[in-house]
């Protein structure tokens, strides 16, 4: 898919516009690198909201949870939902304090959810959720039982009305300030991983 | 302040109720741990959200951004707003798919905003947003000028709905599982901080 998402009315990034972008390939890099994302909706007239782990197959984001959480059966059950990626890059330090920014990649998504019915379904999710956690780890697990696929739901969004901003790079500062006997530019901040850590009960001889 | 937050209906954690904190020391820590957070409210009766930088100062969360900002405008008028922190501490690798979870510290707040009117009370928090970003910028820095405080709108969220939940540790397997042949334990990840990038414009001379 080479052509840009539509601007929708939801969409149209107002703020910021020159960081807007709606081309499909850096959304779903950003949809990709990202582990967590910030699901809205409305319950009685009050906005809720909860973080959860998502996945994407082609132009789909997926989210998964209890069957009996609230907020995933008010999406269920028709509630338009919001979801918002956010992926902090750096802190951008700026000669005035009103141009002090951050560096981010960051996707909003509107639009109802779409429920994986079928234990055939929910079974294939189950599979795209571990293996995006690891490649390969879905072959090595116990897959979910009737009752885990019962107690699990599964929602799916259309990449439709959905938008990124994206800053990067220098600070940008007024003319004037940049004479300023003041050090600028980027703290940059990534999310790193760590040794694997061994489950204190894992079974003798097991390695990773 | 020692005791517990009040539970309210909104705050009371359903699922996963055995990871759920209403500590205030706990939950100012996760707060002051976090750079951003997610604030939704509704506009239109739809969901809507913007991931934004925040502090805090004593039993309230700040937030700021364009006076223009259509999400932040409709919580200075009245709007009910749900801000929602969350801190990925690692990846939860269970010996079933059903047990896959997350290691994170997450805060959830409910309420109204307060707008910061006046300039004295808005040149006070940027200097609170700038000195979290770096103990010292303050001082460094060129401060707001009037135009620059009129651009930027200030809100404050009283830590009143408010509750935290938080997973930690090994993965909680079925009994029956810890026998299968395969690793499970933790993926441990945390924001890492890179060496500093001089702005391509730094003034000759100045070093950090």
């Amino acid at each position: 898919m080479s052509e840009q998402y539509e601007v929708h009315p939801h969409t149209k990034v107002v703020r910021g516009h020159n960081r807007a972008s709606y081309d499909p390939g850096q959304i779903h890099g950003i949809i990709d690198d990202a582990l967590i994302c910030h699901v809205g909706t409305v319950i009685d007239g009050r906005p809720v909201m909860i973080p959860t782990a998502h996945w994407r197959v082609g132009e789909r984001i997926y989210i998964h949870g209890a069957s009996k959480n609230r907020i995933l059966a008010a999406i269920a059950d028709g509630a338009e939902a919001c979801l918002c990626i956010t992926l902090l890059d750096g802190l951008v330090m700026a000669r005035s304090a009103f141009h002090h920014s951050a560096n981010y990649r960051s996707v909003i998504i509107y639009g109802k959810g779409t429920l994986v019915a079928d234990d055939a379904g929910k079974m294939e999710h189950s599979r795209l959720f571990t293996e995006k956690l690891e490649p390969g780890r879905w072959e090595q697990i116990r897959h979910p039982n009737k009752q885990e696929l019962k107690a699990t739901m599964f929602l799916g969004f259309d990449l439709n009305e959905v938008s990124a901003k994206v800053r990067s790079g220098d600070p940008v500062d007024d003319e004037e300030d940049y004479d300023l006997d003041v050090w600028a530019g980027v703290l940059p901040c990534a999310t790193v991983w760590g040794a694997p850590i061994d489950d204190t009960r894992l079974k003798p001889g097991i390695v990773r």
